[in-house]
């Protein structure tokens, strides 16, 4: 079991994701292939000190910027770091890939080169979203990979985040519902109303409709909406974060009591900002392709792509992609209605 | 000019539409339409003092309650006291309506009646969001009356939305922007798309997309979606919101260092709390009737239909919907592009 590293992604490249894999080294026992500059990272890894039988090393020699277009590095950069890390995965030689480079290009790659799941039409991109509980958190889907999508697609990404949290969150039967503006059937768009419908008649422990506030009390494990929306639903929910962060930060200025309290604070507040910000502490799942892709945000820090690491390995290690098709193949009768409706449409 | 309070809407109906209204009356001078029962009206106000030259009753027979179908409240109770107050409105006798009854029938009653404003399509619900600088909310619209939305409602939104940023907030030329899952043109559904070019066109200070994030940096003043996804956001915000408040408290209980910290925070939660929670402050308007409607949540105490009334009588002495209209006048030529657009489609 390997995990291949883009060690050239990300707004710190080859810094971070060395420390990262050495840290993954030492206390995980991964073994960890590092894709970049070869030159550049034996000369990062001099003077380090680490298990060199878990440690290796493929070359690239080229980089997808961070606002690169995804279609013209996949046609144009077939030596990029992502694409080198992808291509291993595909032959075997990795078993899962980290990158916190260029979001999409890891996508087209990973789209491109190690296919679909058969029978899943859309890869989603999930990620983990905190709930009042302090050990419960849920699975968001999909935060980005589709703007549009059919029924089909949100049915299949149901699918997915229902594998993903049985696989990772280890959970016997997951609480799936679909992100709605009431909790009444018959909410929503067209679609909505047509994927409930498929997915109540799933394998899946299927919740009904949950509301962008309700969502974080602990009611549901997986929630399933289109990529827009979950853009949304995330960018609104790190909004408020930092707005409470920003008020709070102004207001304790006022009194010299409050700036006490502030600091008398201080650890319910990291504990906070811990519970919070799950994506920050592991990366997001691309799901659907062919592979454990994990991808982290460009800004990840060295215990974020750790973590990262140790995310893709208990990914492939519980063969989160056997599940999938999995449930694939126990709701062919449902794809296929959903597929008749794509086709009206 | 008088505002009409719906006394008999709500979870704690008369109670506090009384006291709200005899607040108002005496802290702004307002003049107050009290609908409801006149009999329970008249018992609950024997033991108060207040000007009887700026307080009437109008008597109403009905109620429609808070689950109820708003068609239905519509087609069968004419004598309801939401209904009756709308049609107060609409033949002058009140300049405006405040109601914390059942939302959708408080819509279509002033839909069925008011009428839109001529030009616009959809009354939309706008509603106050906090940004990061204490004294600059942004306007979000559609909270929630419409699901599906073509660019020209979209774009009739925006143009409500900066007639109420300039008669409520008094800003000269508000920023106007679209939620969007990016910052660059081009970016999600079609109809968003669409409706950037129609935006681009208009007379409007038109500051692009916005996201999810950036929004409560004090970026913007209006922010344009349809009501789905006005729904998520403003849901989210809200669940975010509970999060913190439930974390906080839980962490707090760790240490009595941190126990202590947190009482000697209560001022700036406070604070937070206050500038956290617009609607809650003050109601939300459904613009694009001929009209001022303002709406308030269910669960409001007294000094938020006591602010409604205040905020209802603002919009209606600085007349919103002559704003509305001559936005509206302003655009044709856009309007009519969008409509063309709709009908291709």
């Amino acid at each position: 079991m390997a995990i291949a590293v883009d060690a050239m992604g990300g707004d710190n490249p080859l810094t971070v994701q060395i420390e990262a894999a050495l840290q993954a080294i030492a206390e995980f026992g991964t073994d960890v292939v590092l894709v970049g500059s070869e030159a550049q990272i034996k000369e990062k890894l001099k003077r380090q000190s680490y298990d060199q039988n878990k440690l290796r090393i493929v070359n690239s020699t080229e980089i997808v910027e961070m606002n690169e277009s995804p279609a013209t590095a996949l046609r144009q950069k077939k030596n990029s770091s992502i694409r080198v890390a992808v291509d291993l995965l595909s032959t075997g030689e990795a078993d899962a890939v980290v990158s916190a480079g260029n979001t999409g290009a890891a996508m087209a790659a990973a789209k491109f080169v190690l296919k679909s799941v058969e029978g899943i039409e859309r890869p989603a991109i999930a990620t983990l979203m905190p709930s009042i509980h302090r050990d419960h958190p849920f699975v968001l889907l999909d935060i980005g990979a589709n703007t549009d999508c059919k029924p089909l697609y949100l049915f299949q990404f149901a699918l997915m985040g229902d594998a993903y949290a049985r696989t990772y969150l280890h959970l016997d039967n997951p609480r799936v519902a679909l992100l709605n503006n009431g909790e009444e059937e018959g909410k929503g768009y067209l679609q909505l109303k047509e994927t409930f419908d498929l997915l109540k008649q799933s394998t899946l422990n299927f919740a009904g409709n949950v509301e962008g506030k309700a969502m974080f009390k602990d009611r549901v494990d997986v929630v399933v909406c289109d990529g827009f929306i979950g853009n949304i639903a995330l960018k609104v929910a790190e909004g408020t974060f930092d707005f409470v962060r920003s008020v709070l930060r102004e207001e304790v200025e006022n009194t010299l009591l409050a700036k006490m309290g502030y600091l008398a604070m201080k650890g319910p507040f990291r504990a906070l900002r811990k519970r919070a910000d799950y994506s920050e502490v592991g990366g997001a799942p691309l799901l659907g392709v062919n592979g454990v892709v994990i991808i982290c945000h460009g800004s990840s820090k060295v215990h974020t792509i750790r973590n990262a690491i140790k995310h893709a390995q208990e990914c492939a290690e519980h063969k989160l992609n056997n599940k999938i098709a999995l449930e694939v193949s126990e709701n062919l009768e449902v794809i296929k209605r959903a597929k008749s409706l794509s086709e009206e449409a």
